[in-house]
This record gives C-alpha cells, sequence and structure tokens, in this order.
C-alpha cells in the first residue's frame, strides 16, 4: 500500500485523495490551515510548509510526496527530496515560483512570451515602460495569484502610483498584449519519459480569477494542439518533469504565448474529472507512482464553471440534468473558490444551451460573489 | 451541511462517500467490524446492528440513515426512523430479507417468479418436491448470499442429505428455471414519487459471486426494458421506496422472472461510475436527500470485472488503455470482494477485445481467488 503525502491540503489535494482511493493509495495531508478541506478525506498534519521537523516527521509516514500548491519553499521540497521521492521535481516550483525566472525559462527553450523586463527601481519601471510600451503590468515577481500583486499601467501618469503601490518586493514589467483568448495545456510525463496531453482548454477570467472553461478549444486546430504540445514537452524535458503541468497561453495573431505555468494539478482541468477517460487528479498520481498513465480522449464539449464567493442552491443547479456539482468543504469569502460545476455534452450547441440554463439559475440567486456581471457577460454573451 | 449515516462501512458505504463528498455531504458510518474500508473516509462508529445504545447515539451526529447492507435488523432500522429519516423504508427490508416474504410480495404485484413452496420439515420438502419437480434448489429463508445457504437438488436421492444440510432455519424450495441468462435492473425513486431506470445490465456468476457484468445488455430490447422498469416500479410504489433498488431477474423463453431483490446500491451497478451519466451512487445520495435525481443516460458499452480472493497488479491492469480500477482497501481473502474495473467504449466489439486483454493479464497472475476457469469462460467463451 502506497501512501502519498500532499503538501497543501486545499480543494486539489481533496480531489487527488477522492481519485486516488479507488487506485488503493493513502494519503497525507501537510498544511498549515488546521482542518483544511482536504483533512475530512485524510490525517492532515498541521504545520508551516518551511518546518523542516515537521516535514521530517512527515515523510517517515509516507512513500512519496507530492504538491498541490506552487508556492511551498523550495527548500522543503529539496530537503524531502533527501529523503524520499518528491514529484513533480523541486526544479519545477524554482521556475514557476518567480515570474522573471519563468519567463527567462521559457524563452530559452524558444517558447514565445510577452516582452518583459525586470523592475527594481522607479527607474528601472521608467526604462522598462520606454522599451515596452504601454499598457503594461507590473507584478510581483513571486506569490502571485488570482490576480493579485499586479498592476495595471494604462498611461505614464500612472508609473508612480504602480511603483508606490508594489515597491519593496522584486518586480516584473509586462507587456499588455492584445489577445484573441487565454488557452491551457494540461500535461503529463511519467518517469519513464511518458507524455500525454489533454486537448487545450479555453479559459475565462474576471477580475483575476477563472470563472469558466471550456474543453476541448471550440474550434481548436490540430496545429495549434500541436504547438502547445510541443512547447509543454519542451518545458518537462528540461526539467524531467514527473506528474501533471499546465501552462497558461495567450492566444494572438502571432501566435501562442506562454503566460505561466503551474507544475500541479489546475482548475483548468476539472473538467477532466467527468470529461475524460482518465481525470487530471487520477493522471497526475498514476505518474507520481510509476504506473502506466490513463487514456485522455474526451468524452464530449466540456465546461467547467467556477463556484466563487458564494453558495448556490445545490438542489436547483441538480435539477440541470448533466450538471455535476463539486463542492470542495470550504466556508464562504468573497472570492474564495468553493467548488465547481461540469458539464459534458455531445454537441456544442447543447452545450451553450445548458450554460445558459445555468447562468439562469445562479442569477436568480443573491450573489455576493459577483455573479451577476460575469454570468451574464460569459454565459450569455452580454 | 448534512451528515448521511450509513448502517455498514464495506465498498458500498466506501463508494457513496466517495461520490457524495463533491455534492458537500459529510458522512457518518457505524459498521461491528473495526478499521472496514469506509472508515478511512468518514468516522466509524464500531456497534452492533441490533445495539439500541449505539444506534440512538450514532443518530444524535447526522441528518438522515441509510444502509449499504440489506440485512441490518428490521427493528433496527424502525427504531431509527421513530428518530430520523431512514431511507430506503424499513419495509423494503422486511420484504427483502426473507426469500419467502420476498417472493410473495413479487407475486402479490403480478411479478412472475420460479415456483416456490415454504419448507418446514422433511415431509414439506417432499411435497414440495412432488409439486415444483427437479431440479430445485433448497434455500435458507434468510441471511443467504454470494451462493451461500443453498443446495442443488438434482435427483430424489439428494433430498434427505439437502435437508440435512440446511434444516434448523426457516427454508424455501425454489425450482431450478432454465433461463437464458440473468438480468438486474437498477432503478431509483425519489421522495416525490419520480423514478429512472438504468438499462437492464447482464449478469455472470460463477460460484454464486457475481463475476461480470455487462450494460447496457447486448441486444436490449426495448420490450424487456419496459417490463423490467414496470416491475421496478411497482415494486418502489408499493414500498413508497426512496432510494436505488436493485432486482435481479432470470431472462426466461417465458420472459422475465424476478429472483431477488436488493433495497441499496448494488453490485451490477458498480459500471454506472464511469458508464453512465450520474452514477448509482450519487443517484441514491439524490433521492434519499431530496435532491433531484440525476441523467440515467449510459456514456458507452460498459463492463464491470470484481476482483475476488486476489491481488492483481495494478500497474498492469491499468496499462491498458481505458480500464478503471476501483480498489476497496480490504485485505485479501479467498471469495472476498476486492475491487472491480471498469471499462466504457463506444462498440460492443471494442468491448470484448478490452474484455480479452483484461482476462490476458488476469491468467498471467497468480490466481489463488480462482480465477482460470472463470476468466477462460467468461472472457474467452472457451
Amino acid at each position: 500500500m502506497t501512501t502519498i503525502g500532499i503538501l497543501g491540503a486545499g480543494q486539489l489535494g481533496w480531489m487527488l485523495a477522492l481519485a486516488g482511493y479507488p487506485l488503493g493509495f493513502r494519503f497525507h495531508f501537510l498544511d498549515p490551515v488546521p482542518g483544511s478541506p482536504a483533512s475530512c478525506l485524510a490525517p492532515q498534519k498541521v504545520a508551516d510548509y518551511a518546518d523542516q521537523a515537521a516535514l521530517a516527521y512527515f515523510a517517515r509516514g509516507v512513500d512519496l510526496v507530492t504538491y498541490e500548491f506552487e508556492n511551498v519553499p523550495v527548500e522543503s521540497a529539496r530537503f524531502l527530496e533527501r529523503r524520499l521521492p518528491v514529484y513533480p521535481p523541486p526544479l519545477a516550483l524554482e521556475k514557476a515560483q518567480d515570474r522573471l525566472i519563468e519567463k527567462d525559462f521559457f524563452r530559452s527553450l524558444g517558447i514565445p512570451t510577452v516582452a518583459y523586463r525586470a523592475v527594481q527601481s522607479l527607474e528601472d519601471l521608467r526604462v522598462g515602460v520606454e522599451e515596452i510600451g504601454l499598457p503594461a503590468l507590473l507584478k510581483t515577481r513571486r506569490m502571485g495569484y488570482d490576480g493579485k500583486g499586479q498592476v495595471m499601467i494604462a498611461d505614464e501618469a500612472m508609473i508612480d502610483s504602480a511603483w508606490e503601490t508594489l515597491k519593496g518586493a522584486p518586480l516584473i514589467l509586462e507587456a499588455f498584449t492584445k489577445f484573441r483568448r487565454e488557452l491551457s495545456v494540461l500535461a503529463v510525463r511519467s518517469a519513464s519519459g511518458q507524455c500525454v496531453f489533454y486537448p487545450l482548454v479555453e479559459n475565462h477570467h474576471r477580475e483575476g480569477i477563472l470563472r469558466l472553461s471550456l474543453a476541448p478549444v471550440p474550434d481548436l486546430e490540430v496545429k495549434l494542439q500541436n504547438t502547445a504540445e510541443m512547447y509543454a514537452a519542451r518545458v518537462m524535458e528540461a526539467l524531467d518533469y514527473v506528474g501533471v503541468l499546465a501552462i497558461e497561453f495567450f492566444q494572438t495573431d502571432e501566435g501562442l504565448l506562454a503566460n505561466e505555468m503551474a507544475p500541479r494539478v489546475h482548475n483548468s482541468g476539472h473538467w477532466t474529472i467527468e470529461g475524460a477517460v482518465t481525470s487530471q487528479f487520477e493522471n497526475h498520481l498514476r505518474a507520481i507512482t510509476g504506473y502506466p498513465l490513463g487514456a485522455v480522449a474526451v468524452n464530449g464539449w466540456c465546461a467547467m464553471i467556477n463556484l466563487i464567493g458564494s453558495v448556490p442552491e445545490f438542489p436547483d443547479l441538480l435539477s440541470i440534468p448533466g450538471v455535476h456539482l463539486h463542492w470542495y468543504h470550504k466556508s464562504a469569502r468573497p472570492n474564495r473558490k468553493l467548488g465547481h460545476l461540469t458539464m459534458v455534452v455531445s454537441d456544442p450547441e447543447a452545450l451553450n444551451a445548458m450554460l445558459r440554463q445555468v447562468g439562469e439559475k445562479l442569477l436568480l440567486h443573491p450573489n455576493n460573489g459577483g455573479w451577476g456581471a460575469w454570468v451574464k457577460e460569459l454565459l450569455f454573451h452580454e
């Protein structure tokens, strides 16, 4: 019996455990927040990710370690790696945790990105704006997620205030590129180097948070898929990667630009639970335990809607035939991802109709999570 | 947050919890065996099913009660019912626990069965054999499962020894009917009376234990499906049933004969986890919590193989693309159901090919569970 240690006990760890129990695996979690979602599914060690005594204790109870969270200190991952297998490799954390290192890494592999420049001073920022042009985004290099730690600079008058907002942390200035849409690829690599790729996903963010994913991407061209797979394969090869990797892209008139990567299962892959023969969660576990990877063929046209900030009426949502609910057992809080819905149907028109049905249900209920605006925009195209 | 109490913490309870967590439910189990499979997924109260003090304690921690086991004492279910909702209704347990009461119940609803007769003495048995003819099966009325508690009487010379084997318990003599095949229907009824039915399943038993299920039944005729649904609807209506109900049938030249029913999720419905839009486990939970029932459309041609008695090599089995493993985390023991495999494919020929692939893997490994014979017979038609 293999026991898998997971750093982080949020919804990703939760879904890993739900996928892994039927494969015969057991789980232990380590997370600093007591009573994290996954703690009702398996034992949770409550400790800071940097607490090496706790990590050593944790390591003694498990056979290998993975993470559901890319901001685990690299030092902690390396500390564990001296004791037992750790997948994905800590090097992937190192590349993914810093936006500058990440973009340099993409470029070093011939993977295009937006123009960018390191910023350590107001002077750097001014030079960067000269070089890159406006609008541009000033971002912290580390710990940004769900739109946090970034400021848009639309015109030169905003440079000083952007600097005042973020100064103190290492920063990066990125060109704000006009893109047709945001896509992501979910790739899986086994220890033996076998790679599989799910079809590209179209992602819609609002206020920096993923709201809606469509998979496969409507009007997906083979060339686009091939390019994304080639880029993901290069990244995984370079890192000797094992597990699921997500890379987010901007699709522009000049092709795909890599935006960022996550060395873990990813929100834009949640549709795979019902929508693919093998889910991203199962394939991550298969990869890290040395099992053969599972088939990634899709079961239809899929959509995933995040339930953010407030609790919808479950029975009401589930009255729509074919809607699947995944609730994470978290308490409601503005902008918090509390669960998601999945739909899988046999043609794109039926998917649109179902999305509108879901949208009607969401709009009928009080929306302290700010459902109103994005639901109208994304599900009704208003 | 609804907490569901489940009597029994075996693999059915385990799969109910795995299906129910994403819907936002919590679970408590009650089972007399410490460390039952489901106990790693939710708290387990260790107690006998007849221990009313333990039942009362258990009831205080949950919002409603269901069971994964049809031999819970009816008195216990009624005891709980005075405190909180219990689904399916205890009356269903009462009808299902005694083969004589069950067959009388089927007949009272106009549902055909094999010929049968109550047996309380050797004299009864002789009269029964006169009436029903041979071969016939002598069975205990209660607590029989997986072929236990029954003796085949092939000729008159076997009457006495059959009596000697089973005497002491209330018995039933049943005609041993030539049947084309064994089928089962999985039906779901909500508290509001809404009913849905999965397509009929073809079941193959060996040594009294289910080995292989195929769904939908190959060459399924609409008339057969309609008849099975009509019978299941009558049973559920008569019991004011809520939850999943399984009825096993013999398909004979004279039509369907009801053999037995299980007032719970059922082994012949395990294929629905991957094979149907909504699994039997999710639909049971939706029914008992008053949620709308989920769609029961199938995703393809499905097969389920029970893994019985010994542990196969997981990575080897999972190297066949599209094979899904469900391991119950039980220790191996002869004739014990340890897990199952599911396959879902788009045409019946591909399903046969995949079954043969699985069969080859199973035959390659030591088979202390007696895989050899039935695998050759059922998967290779030898």
